[in-house]
């Protein structure tokens, strides 16, 4: 501590912000503008992707259930989760393993943790991968087998670890060094075997928080320390791409890191998995993180943003068939028995299974660029700022795209803007529109700023369901301790 | 629609993006670190600006609570507000308007709305500035009288409107012409005469979707429809900065454009305000926004992130004051009746009221960096991740900072860093740390991504009350439809 400088006193960091300050300034008035002018306009993904169609009341539907009268009758925000769709995704996932070819799946809890969906992934033979104490009770509280549970994450709770081994769940996945000795202490506490897995960290993976370093020898000595403890039967390896996976080509370069890191863990030790866990990854179909000049693009010169392309993209099925395939060729040409391999996919499973209706409370013209004001923001729709949505409008779906908006939220920050520059039909207040995709990281990084969380509805069928009801404003500050009286009132 | 390709298929973007990783590549390896290592080293905030001690234990201590012993009791992460501190920011705030030469004070209350805090500020005499719905049911909830009351945002209902005329709060700050248009509708409806206010956008404040733009001529259109409105009084003007305001320098180029505004109103209609809204937008003096260029050298090459300097932070009363003299002598100088100032402070009230608890769960040592996995992550400290938030060891907050630290939360994304390189006494696991001023956004933004929300309890004198209960596993899903059962358990 040699110095009592605060911040913003440095002559640096003034010489370099000048100098980034005037190339944007030129990037902003010449070279932005006549590169957006040459780029392709959006073509919307086709409805039908969905199972969407447009009724006879020109309203948009799914199935025969009319999406404006919906978010009429329900009020918005509002998810619409379908049981079609959860049902199609985990029997096109099981697939491969049904037919002894494929990986086990486990669902990402965190990815979307409704109950109700939960539930008919479940009833679909899917098991259950959870990351924390409140998930691993959520799943028990949803019948889960314990031989259906996986338990990960770097914040296990000691009461969290004695239930799951007490219970003998399929495998607890340990993210580091002290989380290994932790669950081999509440075995030996408990008087048990715990079904103890590890998770790695690859060149290709996250690293930092999460796992141990494979090249760390540190690695080794944790598998030794395992396979001498009485209390541990190691099973599992564990790693985890993060990175969204898109493509096979992608997703052969991350097997070969996995089986060259199985093969350097057997030459050291002898060990090798029983059970290997490849983590999730995989990307929605019709989702994509927008590339940052395209971003860039869009929100100051209008250019439109594209969607993926949801043909190219690699399935849960073809993910799961090829690594089943590796894994076993590979374990079979080294005289290994080869592992059980398992997948936890999330985004990839329910991100298409669910949509958001949300209504236009207002429209602004008196700006520079028009402003619509919806009733869902990025406190219940984050995701929608740094990935492609498709966006339809329930009222209106087959008017042409007139009008360039920037779709805003009901919060009062500059940043709830869900949409930065995206041609719509004419936008009235009170018309109902669908973000799609809201599967995956709506519910779990929604927030109640100012406003109460999105129910969820689940559509089976054309019969529509309560998943997950209103909270009243009541409900808000139920745990809340006040007094109801202000002085001098 | 006259293409059909589709992101992640552009030449010109591949090229771009080449030179910007070279140039990446170039600033990473060679200008970084020599530019970092002449960097300042950080002095941390002292422990007296927040009435904090080293207690005879060695733990910190709020007065004669022992902040370790409180977090192993009430378990982590816990917010501890003040009450001693709330009652003296909102007197410190009253000051000038009690002395009869300042501006009124509305908390905004989607900074922090915890009932228990709400209400302390109330029984000082603090008003309610609600944006939603559901924070104007909690000012009625709260009891708060309806001429404490002001309701701002792009989304009112009109079930809310409906109620806020009927009783007859100070103020509805209409957002845009058609906000201004339901209210007069709504208070036509119900045959009386609503408390109307315009906000409107200037060159300094936010624009986008809120507020009418000054410049517009519907302004003028909206002013002229409003007066002959019989169902509106039209009181007010509110403008709101958006960017924080930490010096005179800044407050003052901000009051000059609003009494510009008045005076272009008043020539073109004749109408001046009786309630004049400056908005919020003051700092909280400990906390400020991370300069870009030092948050990248922090990230990769460790120099110091600096708080800022409280002693040239502007304060709430030197605010309110200055406002209230230059509106007395520039509406006095015109012969015009001179309007009461309303200031709506946030973050600059209740920011340094609160802080939160949270204890080291994992330490790990086997990556580039040394690991500390907080059980308080993005769920419930986001705004720490682009802010000075100082940072103490509870448990050893005298020992020196030792080791360079990324503090991770217990959330499964590489994104949940709430400090990237930080300078720590030696963590081990049970360690507890505070974060301090949690006052403002901390709470709203909190999310329940795979834990709870963080609890709050009250520090009052000596006493610790509950002020928000942590909630049960149980009630994160008491909204929600499920059978508990998955077939084949």
């Amino acid at each position: 501590m040699h110095s009592e400088r605060t911040a913003g006193d440095e002559g640096e960091d003034s010489v370099i912000k000048a100098m980034i300050a005037r190339g944007k300034s030129i990037a902003r008035q010449q070279i932005g503008p006549r590169i957006a002018a040459r780029r392709p306009r959006r073509v919307d993904l086709p409805l039908k992707h969905w199972g969407l169609s447009v009724g006879p009341n020109g309203h948009l539907h799914s199935g025969a259930v009319d999406l404006v009268e919906l978010a009429q009758r329900e009020g918005t925000p509002l998810h619409v989760a379908s049981a079609v769709r959860l049902d199609a995704n985990a029997t096109a996932a099981l697939g491969p393993l049904r037919a002894g070819r494929g990986a086990d799946i486990f669902y990402s809890y965190k990815t979307n943790p409704v109950p109700t969906s939960l539930e008919r992934l479940h009833r679909n033979g899917i098991g259950a991968e959870v990351i924390s104490p409140y998930e691993l009770w959520l799943a028990f509280a949803l019948g889960v087998p314990p031989d259906r549970i996986i338990y990960n994450g770097p914040a296990k709770s000691k009461a969290s670890l004695r239930e799951a081994i007490e219970r003998r769940i399929l495998l607890i996945n340990a993210n580091s060094v002290r989380d290994a000795q932790s669950i081999a202490a509440v075995a030996a506490e408990v008087g048990t075997v715990a079904n103890l897995g590890l998770r790695v960290s690859l060149r290709q993976t996250w690293g930092g928080q999460f796992g141990i370093t494979s090249s760390s020898p540190v690695l080794i000595d944790t598998i030794r320390a395992a396979l001498e403890d009485p209390h541990v039967e190691l099973r599992g390896l564990h790693v985890h791409r993060g990175s969204t996976v898109r493509t096979m080509r992608t997703w052969d370069g991350y097997i070969d890191e996995i089986l060259e890191c199985c093969d350097t863990i057997r030459a050291a030790t002898g060990w090798s998995p029983s059970i290997l866990d490849v983590g999730g990854s995989l990307a929605c179909p019709t989702v994509d993180k927008f590339d940052t000049v395209a971003f860039r693009l869009n929100r100051a010169y209008g250019s439109d943003l594209l969607p993926p392309d949801p043909a190219a993209c690699l399935t849960i099925a073809e993910a799961s068939a090829r690594v089943a395939e590796r894994v076993h060729d590979h374990f079979t040409a080294a005289h290994v028995p080869v592992p059980t391999v398992v997948q936890e996919p999330g985004r990839s499973l329910t991100g298409d299974t669910q949509l958001l209706l949300t209504t236009v409370l207002d429209v602004k013209l008196d700006g520079r660029l028009p402003h619509a004001v919806l009733d869902a923001g990025i406190n219940v729709a984050e995701a929608a700022r740094n990935e492609y949505h498709q966006l339809f409008s329930a009222s209106a779906p087959t008017s042409p795209p007139v009008r360039s908006y920037r779709l805003a939220g009901p919060i009062c920050t500059p940043a709830d803007v869900l949409y930065n520059n995206w041609r719509l039909p004419e936008l009235e207040p009170g018309h109902v529109l669908a973000i799609m995709d809201s599967g995956a990281y709506f519910v779990p990084f929604s927030t109640t700023f100012s406003f109460p969380p999105a129910p969820v509805v689940l559509q089976d069928g054309d019969e529509i369901h309560r998943a997950r009801d209103r909270l009243r404003f009541e409900d808000l500050v139920a745990a809340d301790h006040f007094t109801g009286h202000t002085p001098g009132a």
